[in-house]
């Protein structure tokens, strides 16, 4: 044994080490929690223990997480889980100084429907309860009926979004459209389950708009490459360009998918997340079903969240997804994918039922989600036409206001030498601009390049979801710092 | 563009359907959710709607889902989430009238140690204070510090095996070393990544005991196949088996891992599931840091949850690994997979820091937890005993009395005309006679074929989790069915 052992070749190297670990994962790239928000961590902890005194606050403009910058929760929706958590105090007759008759209620109900509580593993799926929630709303959103077969609740989207993807991707021909810029899950998830990334890119001189003629390009590029192009990925209101598609562009895409056998995974999580007069969002499957039978054949994955619009809930990780045109054998295969996580956090699967399911005209708890709702989306809206008002005030920085979402993608200018100086340094240069902002002006937002950029173009990404005051505060830090950076390499 | 669109080959043929998704998906197996639990589901939902009237209710034996089957959840960690769900209420002054002194306490150093309450993403390894409180915990069983740095906290142990699996797995040519039986979850992921599963089979001789012997066997037989093995899954104490390692046989399997340089995936889920008197639990890696420098380039992750144990919170998806002996490199790779996730569900972060830092003794809540506690563990105990007792009491059942964890693994000897009627039906005998099972006696267990098992022998898995007269009813119906089955096929 012992001779034998000795003569493979592969045996003394094994031992995990970076160079023999899966490629995939190295090669997995996720900005948004990367480098440097590490070092903004790291910075933000020694301002806490006084280490560090030049800034109050890092400013955090990373992430799409507002409950971390100041927003704060619904209050019927922590009332009901409140109590859900622990029923007994149900039975206690103090619990009615505690808390409303409608919040008690709901709170019954869920303890009820759930029939073993929440720390029972639910179905796959999801509670039956909140399953049925969420084709209510989707009904009452898109005025038609949705399949209690086709819903599955999640722990936040993106655990829905790996399982589709991971359910069609066989192999590295099999290729994935995705816009560029992007929100880098996709790109991570695509190199994590070996498939390929085709990028579209979208037009930033009209507003981050989708064309057509660039998909099209993009497929039959992709082709020539022998590539079986599968799906594309669209993301309304965008991540990270806050742009909202309209629903003529929207049939187009739709007419594209089929022309081109392709499904259309909508990440529609910021479908609350809508700020210009007049504007509203309407669903890719809206739109899809409105095109009558004749557009049947064309497969739709759609994804939502408790993280975003008004709830803010990332910690609590709900989420769900529907799957519309897909035959009952491959929803099977997805459904034993969900099988083998067991379910999705049942806290996370109540905060979806009440997002989709919210108090109603009447109850006693009605009035104050309204007024919350509409406070935090009004102060979403103020800080989106503030901040473009302020990013836009500094030299060389250029955005659009954003029409939805949490961010905005504005294009820095950057002087040659500093281009040079980033290239001698072998960093990018939108990487290195970015920590000159978090390390001198306090303020973390994400280079362009974790989220795609036409080349020789640099970005960043900043959410609108710190106060008023931080965010201005820490625009014109940004501004002080960038001048003097256009001076020093000019 | 038309025409060559046509000409294209795989395009008509692109639209989702079984045969053009993931294989890998579609060959992944994990029978705990299977076809039988649907039907049971289904038989559950008749019998509730008063559609089905020959059982009172479906005994459900297929999981490690405690909560659904009766036990109730600790009153400590649900009063302390209950308020960190609603931290408003920490300031009213009628809370104290409904909750201890130590559960507000514990809730006020959440909410402030969380910073942001439990609606912002944490970041991706979990709160600061709960790796902390792993770390102190896992110390505190081993004798040895624990780094920070290597602990992670996830969504059910699952979502850390998935995302260490993930990291190992480069292709098919790698192997892991998986135990026959064994729990599905790793076959499952094993065929999802791509990679090679190398059976080792425990003693059913020798009360499913684990020898180096077939270790080495079953290692020597894969390198002759060019596989590469990379690690080892050691379940302890055992599922589907109940099997409790010794220490001696420990530090077999240590030494072997370092022979063969084979990482150790030691699942620990059951930990504090042993019912044997003066058998105790040790930790893989006590055993490992006990034996010295000497083993110090072994490799070792080790997982545990909050679903299991004494606690059965499932649905809270709570669990963490540890890595030992892991270097940093790979470690920020595990990292950053860690970060595409954003993070674990946080209030299954807080039973997780619950389930480490339990109430201490003089605190108002020690009492009642640690009654609650002994309550729960002395029940499992009990219904581990009578369930053997029972089960062998069937002709032709044969299974002996578990050590740990939650399952019984007994052998069930068929007659041959039922493995051949069994045959032409095109079902796995075990799986029909779950069927009849089910169908018959009202009880849901899973085939052993879902756990693997020595070919031509038969097996089920059953849970002791149902109350103890559920269960013994259960036994005698499933008695009479089975006694049915043998004359009927004799």
């Amino acid at each position: 044994m012992k001779l034998w052992k000795n003569s493979h070749p592969s045996l003394e190297l094994n031992n995990l080490n970076i160079e023999n670990i899966n490629q995939r994962v190295r090669d997995a790239q996720y900005a948004v929690r990367g480098e440097l928000v590490t070092i903004a961590d790291q910075m933000q902890k020694d301002i806490n223990s006084g280490k560090r005194t030049d800034f109050e606050k890092i400013v955090f403009c990373n992430i799409g997480n507002p409950h971390a910058v100041g927003q704060k929760p619904i209050t019927f929706i922590r009332q009901v889980l409140s109590l859900v958590e622990y029923p007994e105090i149900l039975n206690n007759p103090n619990v009615h100084l505690l808390y409303p008759e409608d919040v008690i209620e709901r709170a019954r109900e869920y303890v009820e429907g759930s029939k073993h509580g929440i720390g029972a593993y639910s179905n796959s799926q999801g509670f039956d309860f909140a399953v049925k929630d969420v084709a209510n709303f989707i009904e009452a959103r898109d005025g038609y009926k949705a399949d209690l077969n086709n819903i599955f609740l999640t722990n936040g989207a993106s655990e829905g979004i790996q399982m589709f993807l991971n359910t069609i991707i066989r192999n590295n021909m099999d290729g994935v459209l995705l816009p560029i810029p992007q929100y880098p899950l996709y790109s991570a998830l695509l190199t994590l389950l070996g498939g390929t990334k085709i990028n579209y890119y979208l037009d930033e001189s009209k507003g981050w708009g989708l064309s057509v003629e660039e998909l099209n390009d993009a497929v039959a590029k992709a082709r020539m490459r022998n590539i079986n192009v599968r799906c594309i990925v669209v993301i309304n209101p965008g991540n990270p360009t806050g742009k909202c598609l309209d629903v003529e562009n929207m049939k187009e895409i739709i007419k594209f998918c089929q022309r081109e056998n392709l499904v259309l995974i909508a990440d529609e999580v910021y479908q609350e997340n809508v700020y210009v007069e007049g504007m509203k969002f309407t669903s890719f499957r809206k739109v899809l079903l409105d095109m009558g039978e004749e557009y049947n054949n064309v497969q739709l994955f759609s994804c939502h969240s408790v993280s975003k619009g008004f709830l803010g809930e990332c910690g609590q990780r709900g989420g769900y997804f529907e799957i519309i045109n897909i035959n009952g054998e491959v929803r099977d295969q997805i459904y034993k994918l969900a099988c083998t996580r067991l379910c999705p956090n049942t806290l996370g699967q109540l905060v979806v039922s009440m997002m989709t399911r919210p108090p109603k005209k009447g109850e006693p708890s009605f009035e104050l989600y309204e007024k919350e709702k509409n406070t935090i989306l009004n102060q979403l809206k103020e800080r989106s036409l503030m901040l473009t008002k302020e990013l836009n005030s500094i030299p060389g920085i250029i955005c659009e206001r954003p029409q939805g979402a949490m961010y905005i993608f504005p294009k820095v200018e950057l002087p040659i030498k500093f281009i040079e100086e980033a290239e001698r340094m072998g960093k990018k240069p939108d990487f290195l601009w970015a920590k000159h902002m978090l390390e001198e002006a306090g303020v973390c937002v994400i280079p362009g390049s974790g989220f795609g950029q036409k080349p020789g173009t640099y970005h960043f990404r900043t959410t609108f979801l710190a106060d008023q005051d931080s965010l201005r505060d820490a625009v014109q830090r940004m501004k002080i710092v960038h001048e003097r950076l256009l001076k020093e390499y000019s």
